[in-house]
């Protein structure tokens, strides 16, 4: 039996083995509102771990340096150890989510470039929105943190905007987490519907955390339809 | 008799000879919280007048363009007619004000280097945090005008800063706006108690706006002691 580390609210982290590797194991419940809503949805630690194992593969092959080592079972994935970066990067493509409401424009806005956010990853604090310059002089990462955090979120979007084009999403938005490894940036976290915003690219149909943060029902069905699209 | 052409919360815009000029009118209205708590601070207008063109006068000395050009009352400057970028631009040497709110921190932490921020200038929206993405890729200013903005403001504090310290003032953070002029960026709005914070370096006393949004009390006196420092 492997030793629970360290619980978030969609996985945990336990001891590996090795102690430059950790054991995440993708749970099945969801939480929204900064934890304000609470429930669980079968099978989706499952869905998220293969997706995020493959998205992660993809993005190793086209040169980012990811935590991901392998898998140990249907949930669970063997990463690399690393100290992380207490920021959420968000990139967006298209304006919708707090964005588009905090600026009292409609969702699906189309912007003009993508646009890269920076939040502080603190719960008691609900996240709250930073620039660069609050990030260096708070000390939640260095200047070339934060370049190369920005630069390595748009080399995933372009990976990944063309990636799930291909199989009829459109890529709205999407959080990312990095970590440092022997001085180097590294991609962490997941990438699945639950840190993505994924639109049918025909219907506009809402593939993602989405359908559960606004009841829209079908969120089961929907992270499925995503995995059946993602290895297909 | 002069046409008034905007009412903002604390001056009045008004048609001047020239029309490449505008008269700013400094009222005694002070608001805080978006609007929902006003008053009327006896001789504010004047005091705030006086200041910004003592602080605008002393920064165009020191190679800062900024919109003014003269003055025709006790309250009322004359200025260049600009293009405002409707972004509040804020620097910040001491941690205090929504920051510190917003961090979860104490105000009175020292920055290790000036931290500025953007804005929107939107009542209605309540004036949301930007960061220059947002700024360029909703088309509120170009990527080169954010860095001037930026660079204008760290010329700004640094002049400023010296200025206050030699008065026995400490420099807390200030916001600024900045408008377009025949293809340039200008420094416009006021300078001034309303939109700086300005704490006695003795005794810590608070010369500012904060007085009349915490309730402290001799609001007026305040700023008669900040125009007497600065004028003396």
């Amino acid at each position: 039996m492997t030793e629970a580390e360290y619980e978030g609210k969609a996985k945990i982290l336990m001891t590996a083995d090795r102690p430059e590797e950790v054991l995440v194991y993708y749970k099945d419940d969801a939480t929204a509102g900064n934890g304000a809503k609470k429930a669980t949805i079968e099978h989706k630690g499952a869905l998220n771990a293969r997706i995020t194992e493959r998205l992660f593969t993809l993005l190793a092959e086209a040169g980012v340096p990811t935590c991901l080592l392998g898998r140990r079972d249907e949930r669970t994935l063997v990463c690399r150890r690393l100290d992380m970066i207490p920021i959420e990067v968000v990139l967006r493509n298209v304006l919708a989510g707090s964005l588009a409401r905090r600026l009292g424009r409609p969702e699906g806005e189309v912007l003009p470039f993508p646009v890269v956010e920076f939040y502080l990853k603190d719960d008691p604090l609900g996240d709250p929105f930073l620039n660069e310059d609050h990030a260096v002089a708070l000390g939640f990462a260095t200047r070339q943190e934060c370049d190369e955090m920005k630069a390595l979120a748009r080399q995933v979007n372009a990976v990944l905007t063309e990636f799930f084009a291909r199989r009829g999403i459109r890529l709205v938005d999407f959080k990312l987490e990095f970590g440092r490894a022997d001085g180097k940036v590294l991609l962490g976290d997941e990438i699945s519907p639950d840190t993505c915003r994924l639109w049918d690219m025909k219907s506009g149909e809402k593939l993602d955390k989405d359908r559960f943060r606004r009841d829209l029902g079908g969120v089961g069905e929907a992270y499925q339809e995503v995995l059946n699209r993602v290895e297909g």
